[in-house]
């Protein structure tokens, strides 16, 4: 009996593996058929669909599939059981059934509506992986990405204007959703459809932040597919990789506002306190991360100058990049901080110090390590949202809610773009066109992150409304918005095609013509950046990496012995005069690297012997802004240099 | 009230987020501190202590600080609680729970013995992942790795005893264990450790076979280091990775032998249902790994003929291969198969053929994704070891049980080594030496698959006991066995510093030296193959890959338009006569590498313009075996064939 108790057992634990081989399975179909169709799609260069949105597509046939083509075989689904001596939820429950020990883990508390006849699906129940999936596994290497790839010339020539869409943008955002939702409650609560306590404004406010998250993904990939005008491809990325990070600490924030009394009233201490602590997340999520990528560029940067090198060993320093990248994500969150903003700030630091001290194998390997995962990772996160939208088992679609929700994300995104670029515009030299404030306002998609941080919690009735519809928003913007990029495009005169390298050379060129003053152009740089720069450029670059002038000529005399011991015997060729600083803040990021661009096309040739060339798409995302980098190399080879003759 | 509820539970939610993040930054932290320690002795050329052995220490340590550092905060651990209503296990159970809902969900079942004080300890709960994470994710970049480096020119000189080792050796070394322990078992009973009806002569044989899986990876390492003799490392690579896949599946066919009657006794139905789903399984997973690497085949060969190439995209092309090689997996684990033995063999298949086809950025591509997926599965693997010995909560450690199967194991792998031996050594030309047997006697260590197969099934007592045996003679053959490999190699006076391409020659010309005849030769590689190859090189390759004699000219007439329509234009440089068959088998793997090896320490030229030399550990692991490619190079160049000539 016992003997045969475990046989049974045995082919359960069987049944529990194929199970968990046949979720996988789906996935990697769904992204097998959508690499498929991708390739198709490029090959033909139809551009109303990107891969994100096809991953989507197919995860919503195959979640209509499950949902519809797989019954239900437990008979106990539904019922909720008593339990009397139970008092509290412990995180592993034991319970006896005929006279066998189950274990149970615990998943999560729902709320009483939420019970119903789907919830012992265990095909649908597998296809909804947890939420900490997300958010520790698929987000960090998407968002990583993007700070790795940053172009930080044309990123810190708009840093003014990025940095008010991304954190004054937001804040608006949000607090427009949130307003014109609270209308829409209001009228829901009118018309009977709300409980009054069930919805108060800071749910509003958690929704309008967490839909303030933008995700251009579709449009930047088309943007650079088609080399659209390099300033409005920066202000987009920046403006939505920065935002990200800031809808999300926003969105923390209001959750954790709790104001001591009537939740509806206005609390100033408590409102306080949220203002504090998002400044305070931001700063510590901030400092984490950048941390991690300095203690990553000192490991390397030791390696090579002692006799011990890491980067003789590729495999060792490309796992000791990611892992300790990870680790900054990961650090954050277990401190109560926000690990995609650590990770975000990381990648930027990582490719300003570490990249330069790499091997030129992990270089290269860490570049394509982290694209290879971020297209995974990428198109996971928009299969799964298909997916959900069938499989999901506890949504609550309410039109007026909707209905709601897309009018205030249209408004918000209005009152972002227009009055924003009116106010940069009073100040920037350079203006923001017409033409470019309706692209940007026209590529206000959702995508990923709004739709992890409505997925984090669904256990209430007002997350699962917000959930159900962040993900008709995401679903709408990314197909419609995504689909008529290239129609827009042309409706507005965007010019395309167009040489980042030339196009700032270009910019450069009549800027200076038309300021022969050399002091005007002095004042556009904010004197902040350039005191950073200098900074930077004295002495954390030749400290953390292996350009930049010696240390031994940036430090004052007395500092010599440790200078001397911390400087790079590489970095004593490069010597900069004092008064440099402004040159490098005004030419440094423009012309070193457009110099060496004329150095890249060069073939790769391989191991093999065989010369191939590398496709253009290659050489454009091989392009990490790092002029530093191009300098060192010039440096060694001993060549007349440029910032000498400043 | 429900308002306040909530904010405790969102609360609670990011308690669970920072609770994974913490588990995952303990194996980050882990891996990093193994990564820096791995570092420190290679350049100390300290070779004791391999990195997995590494790992597992500094898993231990982890492992111990979590047990003991950490308390239980959970009151009900340990506490089993009886719903009256529930009559079987639901794999989701909705509990109440003073008016609110908890959702549980089924993890496993677990005898009365198991439940203890720990239970309820999250941490530890926490750290002690999933079998079916194991399984799923991170054995198949492994296993695949080893199919994708295999050395097949040496493989297939060696195939005949490798065969004989993996698949006869592995038989003798479970019904060995098998026996033994049966020995030690009745021994118990008899003094009263154990009761008659817990442990079967089956479940000893099911020790047996999953305690036949060696894994010497850190002899391995040790070996690639330092140039061991080729012929010895690939016995033993080729020995290790298909024994695992033998030994997967005999302990498959073992665990679903259910005799009808008195489990003791034995019933010849059964045995031979099991010996045919022994064979099925295996030729299942066989056929469904080649099949997924064929059709991946395919699909790149395809691309490259027609106008649209997949090559344009390398994220595209790796991600395609990615993905199929990892759904060979799953859908083998999906059908009931065995995904490992699938995975194995997609992997040698991809190898062969599938790599011929990629764009030379995506070969690179693939290798290093697969060499990082590797390193970091096998460190997290050999942690998580170390780990769980001391937070796996319900450990069964007999003394008597763990001594028999430390001799066990012993007496098995030397009766697997030397009898063995001496009936190769009857047939082969070149002899197996005394001190090669010694050395693949001594490198019998237990890794990774043996503790897989074993945490698979903890619940009931006797496969407790066999877990944790299982873990202990991991831990002291990997430190014990895989610390003394060099001073063994000194100590058997084997060679080291080996060239594999000269010693080949080298060995083949003293072979014809003393055979004139050249059928003598001819009769020694086993007609089975010959015929395979002569079939593979004049239909298979051309069909999948752009090497080999256009299929035009091997085809019969009658197939003309069919073979024209499937022949790539590449391949029409490359004319082979009828009976250059045999030529192919003795020369082709052998001289066609070794002069394209001549080409192979040309620096690579990264896209920056720098040349880097590569290291020579980059090239070895490079060489991927494939003859196929390099002559397909030479022949786009129109150099004068040797083939031809011949």
């Amino acid at each position: 009996m016992e003997k045969l108790k475990r046989y049974v057992s045995v082919k359960d634990e069987d049944h529990f593996y194929q199970q968990g081989a046949v979720e996988l399975l789906i996935f990697n179909f769904l992204l097998i058929l959508t690499i498929l169709t991708i390739w198709l799609f490029k090959n033909h260069r139809f551009r109303f669909l990107h891969e994100t949105g096809g991953a989507m597509l197919y995860g919503l046939v195959m979640g209509l599939i499950i949902r519809y083509g797989t019954k239900s075989p437990d008979v106990e689904s539904g019922t909720v059981y008593e339990c009397e001596k139970l008092r509290s939820g412990p995180s592993t429950l034991l319970i006896n059934i005929t006279n066998q020990v189950y274990e149970y883990q615990y998943k999560r508390e729902i709320s009483h509506h939420n019970v119903n006849g789907h919830q012992g699906n265990a095909m649908l129940q597998k296809m909804t992986f947890d939420p900490p999936i997300f958010f520790n596994i698929l987000l960090p290497p998407i968002i990583f990405h993007a700070g790795y790839s940053l172009k930080k010339r044309h990123f810190f020539r708009n840093l003014g204007s990025i940095l008010t869409y991304a954190f004054l943008g937001t804040a608006i955002s949000c607090v427009v959703i949130g307003l014109i939702m609270y209308g829409f409650v209001k009228a829901m609560v009118h018309i009977g459809q709300l409980k009054q306590w069930e919805f108060h404004f800071t749910d509003c406010l958690f929704f309008g932040s967490l839909m303030s998250a933008t995700d251009p993904v579709t449009v930047l990939a088309i943007f650079h597919e088609l080399d659209v005008d390099t300033d409005l491809y920066t202000l987009l990325f920046g403006e939505s990789v920065l935002n990200d990070a800031v809808a999300i600490v926003l969105t923390h924030s209001i959750s954790i506002y709790s104001p001591k009394e009537n939740p509806n009233a206005f609390d100033a201490a408590a409102f306080f306190q949220s203002v504090g602590n998002f400044l305070g997340i931001f700063a510590g999520s901030f400092a984490m991360g950048s941390s991690y990528a300095v203690v990553t560029a000192l490991i390397s940067f030791m390696h090579l100058t002692k006799f011990t090198k890491l980067c003789d060993f590729p495999v060792l320093e490309t796992g000791l990049f990611f892992l300790l990248s990870w680790s900054a994500f990961l650090s954050a969150e277990a401190a109560g901080l926000t690990g995609i903003v650590a990770v975000l700030f990381c990648g930027v630091t990582q490719a300003h110090y570490t990249y330069n001290n790499l091997s030129a194998d992990s270089k290269r390997r860490t570049k394509q390590l982290f694209e290879f995962m971020n297209f995974l990772a990428e198109n996971v996160i928009f299969c799964y949202m298909g997916l959900t939208l069938f499989t999901f088992q506890n949504h609550i679609f309410n039109p007026l809610f909707i209905f709601g929700a897309f009018v205030a994300v249209f408004v918000a995104r209005a009152s972002n773009i227009y009055p924003l670029s009116f106010l940069l515009n009073l100040g920037r030299k350079q203006k923001i066109p017409r033409n470019f404030q309706h692209m940007m306002m026209f590529s206000g998609l959702r995508g990923a992150i709004a739709f992890a941080l409505a997925i984090r919690d669904t256990g209430s009735r007002p997350r699962a409304m917000m959930f159900s519809t962040a993900l008709l928003l995401v679903l709408c913007t990314v197909w419609v918005l995504g689909g008529g990029t290239v129609p827009m495009l042309a409706w507005l005169h965007i010019r395309v095609g167009v040489d980042p390298d030339e196009d700032l050379k270009a910019k450069a060129a009549s800027q200076s013509a038309s300021n022969l003053d050399k002091n005007t152009t002095k004042a556009e740089s904010a004197w902040l950046f350039r005191i950073w720069y200098g900074f930077d450029h004295k002495y954390l670059k030749p400290l953390l990496t292996h350009t930049g002038p010696p240390l031994t000529s940036t430090l004052p005399e007395w500092c010599s012995p440790v200078a001397r011991l911390l400087t790079s015997p590489s970095a004593y060729g490069d010597q900069l005069k004092d008064g440099d600083t402004v040159y490098i803040i005004e030419n440094d990021e423009l012309t070193e690297n457009h110099e060496s661009s004329a150095h890249r096309p060069v073939p790769v040739q391989d191991s093999t012997g065989s010369i191939q060339a590398t496709s253009t798409e290659d050489l454009q995302e091989g392009d990490l802004g790092l002029g530093g980098y191009k300098l060192q190399l010039q440096h060694t080879a001993g060549q007349p240099q440029k910032n000498s003759l400043a």
